[in-house]
């Protein structure tokens, strides 16, 4: 009887391992062979799924950014407005150890965005998909009542977004300056923007 | 008798080529041949100056960061407090199209920061060169009372330096979104947010 193989697991393995080698060394120098002990398969195994190091960087990529799309929509199923808003910077925000480490994530994966259009195709991709989560969201908080009323939407998204993204490269080249305290004060600070509330 | 060489305008030259070859192609493939062709020079010529493509992109980096400060220095000499912090922000944020450019060249050269630890340090010690710049004008700003009363200087740092680094990345992923409107009313609403206007 032959063996059963679960293809996705392997898949999803060798993915993990990927995303590893990444974050702890510098990928362009790493070969297929490596990364193919790094999960604990033979060199023949890994080919058969990724051809090349291109395929694997695309599925690592692909990954990373499902994994964070799926756990931001689960924790934030129930919310709307600005509770969703704040939920999600909760979650995506370099909050902690883990936050921290998503971020050198991110930032490792930003390096090969510019060397390759696919990837750049994919980082924009997920980009706009935030964004539009973001629309989502200030829309809801719109009808609430919750925003400001001179607060127009299109700046808003950017006034999140361009934090977020700045908050990952300051974890990479600042990480001692990056602390929960600090995060959470400009979370607040950018809650209070969106809320006008001064104006009350 | 000896030709005179500018080995000064050389170097120069030179570094500005590699500059454009970054921006236009991706560096990664790109030969000394190829960087020497491009400024006009034979290989031997740029050899001397740069053994290596490592010495030509750390000098490609130092280049744009100091002609990024020089410049900067010189626009705001005469400014200060929330004035000069306006005018920085003018210069450094990626208005019209030679704002935009700059941004490509700086996203481009972000790439090759996680490749690199001299580069990361290179990257890092400028980002700290910002903030302490943006320490400077808000210490003078919170001396002359332009700054809201609750707003901590280092949190002030962080909305500036985040939102700077943002609008770079953003500029990158969704060129045709990054407008000088949209620039400009985020640093408007920055610039509220810091004076606290909203309170009186």
């Amino acid at each position: 009887m032959p063996k059963i193989v679960d293809h996705e697991e392997r898949r999803a393995r060798i993915v993990r391992a990927m995303v590893d080698v990444i974050v702890r060394d510098d990928f362009t120098g790493v070969t297929m062979r490596e990364i193919a002990a790094a999960a604990g398969y033979a060199h023949g195994a890994i080919s058969r799924y990724f051809p090349n190091k291109q395929a694997l960087l695309v599925a690592a990529f692909t990954h990373l950014f499902t994994e964070g799309n799926y756990r931001v929509a689960d924790e934030t199923r129930e919310l709307r407005g600005l509770t969703a808003l704040e939920a999600i910077c909760r979650s995506t925000l370099p909050f902690g150890e883990a936050g921290r480490e998503n971020a050198r994530v991110v930032t490792a994966f930003w390096s090969y965005t510019d060397l390759d259009p696919q990837l750049r195709e994919l980082q924009r991709s997920n980009y706009l998909k935030w964004r539009e989560l973001y629309r989502k969201v200030l829309m809801e908080a719109r009808e609430d009542g919750e925003l400001d009323e001179a607060s127009e939407i299109e700046a808003a998204i950017n006034v999140i977004t361009l934090r977020s993204v700045g908050w990952q490269m300051h974890t990479k080249l600042l990480p001692e300056q990056t602390t929960d305290a600090a995060i959470e004060a400009d979370l607040q600070s950018m809650l209070t923007e969106l809320r006008g509330r001064r104006q009350k």
